[in-house]
């Protein structure tokens, strides 16, 4: 990995553009029949055949596999809890496209660091792939229609996942907030909507779809992103000013109860991970971004349950989640 | 090292017989004229010519040089500030004789583990000697007299350390501390009178030096440091039974921040000091106690001072005493 690529992942973890669209001769899945939610998940799988994507449908799959694709952000809650839904996977992962779920069509391309124009790629190869035998739901005036109109237009949304340590330590994060919200722009923590950030990963994205072409969305994000980026390196470097030992000593003892503690919740988890995601970044100990990524998927509840092959309580997960850390660090 | 010495050792973990000792010809020291300082310091030394001892006037002594031994438990911060004052100290420090403190003479013995009779032994061999050639207050009543009258009669002084944090996180120390005092014994912080518990370090010692012969003292205080290890013992199997993994989680996070830690202070270093001597007791980590009891002595104040070779602010010290922890769990 180039050391250019590596310090801008050190920043922007990951990116995801995604598309939404509907078949123009179905109605939306709100309003469509059973019947109808077979027939568009055979009508994609057929379109994308040469694709080399998977078909799995969440009838087929168990409450915890659905679990882990939530966890791996393939699929999003809500079309693991419809019956009828379906999502065509490939094999790196690095595309996802779900059926049925607000929209009949959500493509998605995921892709470590702000690389949004090769995740925008991705998804438009699907996108021309379906629309080569089938026609979307589309207007003149107001592009692609959408089950929400929030998402007409374009249907494109995308997003930079951040990690902002720097900036939370300073607590300098909502004011970057703030100002990003005037670009027409969204920030939001990891899970979610209104939910607090974890781990300080913050997630900025495209708030409209519609009336911006999707180059001037592709370009907004990740121009916006790589301010972001900016004040967070430069947070960084405030941080080491003030008081370098101060900073190792903070950021290195997570890394040292990673090493050694027994039990270890989510929410811990989290918060000690932004610490030692900085920690090497900033060249205080030798970890490879991508084993921190691996660990952080490994460690979620339902991720834990199917590597046991049991459900766990809380607490097992908690020893297992320790365990699973103290194994990858070692 | 015995499997039954090191467990042993493990609660208790050092001991120490003080007698106190004046000439009979030469007022207390507070009486006496700084020519009467200097000549029982010669009087002793010469008494004592073939013991193997050295000797060193707190005169000749840098501030540093008397802190390191104040930390070390070889003389009283009293002594070292008493310029006319002077300790004979043998080669592997388990004697060391203060002159001019409070007494003309305090002969101490020290060694590892519940071993009071034999440090008795070792004091008694240095009062013997004293003896051959010159004569002590002693009265047919009132035994061997002393400044403090609290000291009279025996002069003897027996005390055990002791390691209990087992007791403290089931918050039963009072408890015990309360039970030995009715035994006419005192428990004490690690840093003397008064002073609140450091890395739940108990001195448990006699209050009455008067009265009892100093078999019935040795054995009083010896079967009590017994009794109150059985509790500690126990202490620690009910801690096993209520959670192993929690209390490992506790003990194990400890160790991971002295592994990794950049800043540490005196007293962060004395309450994960006993977590790590605990973790190490129970098997958790493979640490050999002497190598916590030297850490202990390394990171004091005035040593890391000597040992950098000059003054150091609090955050110097902080940095120092972090990065010799980090070396000696290397």
């Amino acid at each position: 990995m180039s050391e250019e690529r590596r310090n801008q992942e050190a920043i922007a973890q990951s990116c995801r553009v995604r598309l939404a669209r509907n078949y123009a001769d179905v109605p939306f899945p709100s309003r469509m029949s059973e019947a109808q939610g077979q027939e568009i998940i055979e009508r994609t799988a057929r379109a994308l055949e040469d694709e080399g994507l998977t078909l799995r449908r969440m009838a087929d799959l168990s409450r915890n596999a659905r679990g882990v694709l939530v966890e791996e952000h393939l699929i999003s809650p809500e079309l693991s809890a419809r019956e009828g839904g379906a999502v065509l996977l490939s094999p790196d992962r690095t595309v996802a496209v779900m059926i049925g779920e607000e929209d009949h069509l959500r493509v998605q391309a995921m892709l470590p660091g702000l690389r949004v124009r090769e995740a925008m790629a991705l998804a438009d190869r699907i996108d021309r792939a379906v629309e080569r035998t089938e026609r979307f739901a589309f207007d003149r005036e107001w592009g692609y229609l959408t089950a929400c109109p929030t998402n007409a237009g374009t249907g494109l949304r995308a997003s930079v996942m951040l990690h902002l340590p720097g900036l939370a330590m300073l607590q300098r994060t909502g004011e970057v907030i703030r100002a990003v919200a005037q670009l027409g722009l969204t920030v939001r923590g990891l899970y979610g909507e209104g939910s607090e950030a974890s781990g300080d990963l913050y997630q900025l994205s495209n708030e409209i779809t519609l009336g911006r072409t999707e180059e001037e969305i592709l370009k907004l994000v990740s121009d916006t992103a790589e301010q972001v980026m900016g004040s967070e390196r430069a947070a960084r470097e405030m941080l080491l000013q003030q008081g370098r030992v101060k900073l190792e000593d903070t950021l290195m003892r997570s890394y040292g109860i990673f090493r050694q503690a027994r039990l270890m919740t989510t929410k811990e988890f989290m918060a000690r991970l932004s610490n030692v995601r900085l920690a090497a970044d900033l060249g205080f100990v030798d970890i490879e971004p991508a084993l921190l990524d691996k660990l952080q998927r490994d460690v979620q509840p339902a991720t834990l349950e199917r590597n046991a092959g049991r459900r766990l309580s809380q607490e097992e997960r908690d020893e297992m989640r320790a365990e699973i850390i103290r194994r990858a660090l070692a």
